[in-house]
């Protein structure tokens, strides 16, 4: 299995690359050149074979500044309220459709990075995400066919501002402040990752579990996500879904509980790494 | 008060130019010059003096084809429920905040061409909505400093497939089918339309008037909208804002009217002209 990772070089320049044993070895312009970001090695299927890594420039995880993981998503659609602990806690009915909504792109935000707590909200939450990336173009895509638009995945958390994703009835504005969607640290095909019932994601603050939940759990699956998504939007290669949060979020706790300075929060999927992130004032 | 439209040119060429007395002139790639799109020209503040047409191509309006007039923008952002006769037909209470959805850019769809009626929604509605393109960069722009962030307005027909919209509480399927936000046909600078709270919209379905509304109605307008909005996202350049729509909708006649195959829509406000589409299967 190779985990691949957008990240910057020593001298600053942005690349991407394989991870292995802890060391990164530039597959991007400044490396091997095999595609000058990940996301466009993923749009012109240059990982469906595993590229060589000798000779490519090579440096350690540690110290290494991440990119988020798959940038330049011209889509990136959330699937809300998709397991049942989650749904459970909110104490929604059930809905006989996915709940979608987006982020804009610019909310992406990499491994590593600290994450500023908005000023304006009181009500920073965490969600850890299974999310995926399209690997071929997708409009109106029959369950059965869906898993072939699948090119792999990677961990993402859809940090959260409670007060404003409850202003209205609409959660735009809670879902879209800067720096609140954490995408990484790792890229799996899914060739590579294999079966995705088979993952777990446990999300941790400070090192204390809250979220635990297998992918399994999904109460629309990969395939109907895709279908129902693919139905009233094409989707292209690179477009990013996130495929909902698992019971567990700071909102629900009693009594709730949000981020504060200084907390640590880790999103861990099988596979595909531990995405940690602090967050600041 | 110069209007401005996106087109192509008898040769099949993108464009855009400057329209008087049902003559379009060419001030894009194929004409002037003055701007690759008429996006960019927004972007680059290019038509902050009127640009000259003198010896500019031109081409009749009648039987040019319209292309969405202001493209390519990276956030189209926009504001449900802000009209209270539109508030009062949907029968809920008053909101503290704007209401936010948003659209991806591939539905933006040119005045003049057909509407496709997806073929999953037996609900297909409009609404008439004025759209504003924002001009300067806007991050927590207070109320007091927001007109400096507007460049120019354009209608908008927010096509929403009723049924989609209604899966679920989030509203994201209704209002992103492809072809479904038609723009246009004619943008004009802040600087010449003057004052908003002067504009009246009017939407038509084959004639009939279902909509008529002045934009001083808007429950936030446009200052409330650009404040709340830019404060959870930063607005660039391109971006469009598209501020709600009044009461007269479809959905809410009694009993429910939707669009069919053959209808005729117009969306007209004071100085922008007539978005005018037909619909079909």
């Amino acid at each position: 299995m190779t985990r691949y990772a957008s990240y910057l070089t020593p001298a600053g320049a942005p690349t991407w690359g394989a991870e292995k044993d802890g060391t990164l070895f530039d597959l991007g312009p400044s490396g091997l050149g095999v595609a000058p970001t990940l996301r466009d090695a993923i749009v012109s299927d240059a990982l469906s074979s595993t590229p060589s890594t000798a000779n490519a420039p090579a440096q350690a995880v540690d110290g290494t500044r991440f990119l988020p993981v798959v940038g330049e998503a011209a889509k990136v659609i959330c699937i809300g309220v998709n397991y049942k602990t989650h749904q459970a806690e909110t104490g929604r009915a059930d809905a006989g459709h996915p709940t979608v909504f987006t982020r804009f792109t610019d909310t992406l935000w990499p491994h590593g990075a600290d994450v500023r707590i908005p000023p304006e909200s009181a009500m920073y939450d965490y969600e850890g995400e299974l999310a995926l990336v399209i690997g071929r173009p997708a409009h109106r895509v029959p369950r059965a066919a869906a898993w072939d638009h699948v090119a792999g995945y990677a961990a993402f958390n859809d940090f959260s501002a409670r007060d404003w994703q409850r202003h209205t009835g609409q959660w735009t504005p809670g879902k879209n402040f800067p720096e609140s969607g954490t995408f990484g640290p790792y890229y799996v095909t899914a060739a590579d990752l294999g079966d995705v019932d088979e993952l777990v994601l446990e999300t941790r603050v400070n090192g204390e579990v809250r979220q635990h939940a297998g992918v399994a759990d999904l109460i629309f699956d990969i395939p109907a996500i895709i279908e129902y998504v693919s139905t009233f939007t094409p989707l292209a290669p690179g477009d990013v879904i996130v495929t909902g949060t698992p019971g567990g979020v700071g909102l629900f706790r009693e009594p709730p509980e949000f981020l504060a300075p200084g907390d640590i929060v880790e999103v861990e999927i099988t596979g595909l790494g531990v995405l940690r992130n602090r967050l600041v004032a």
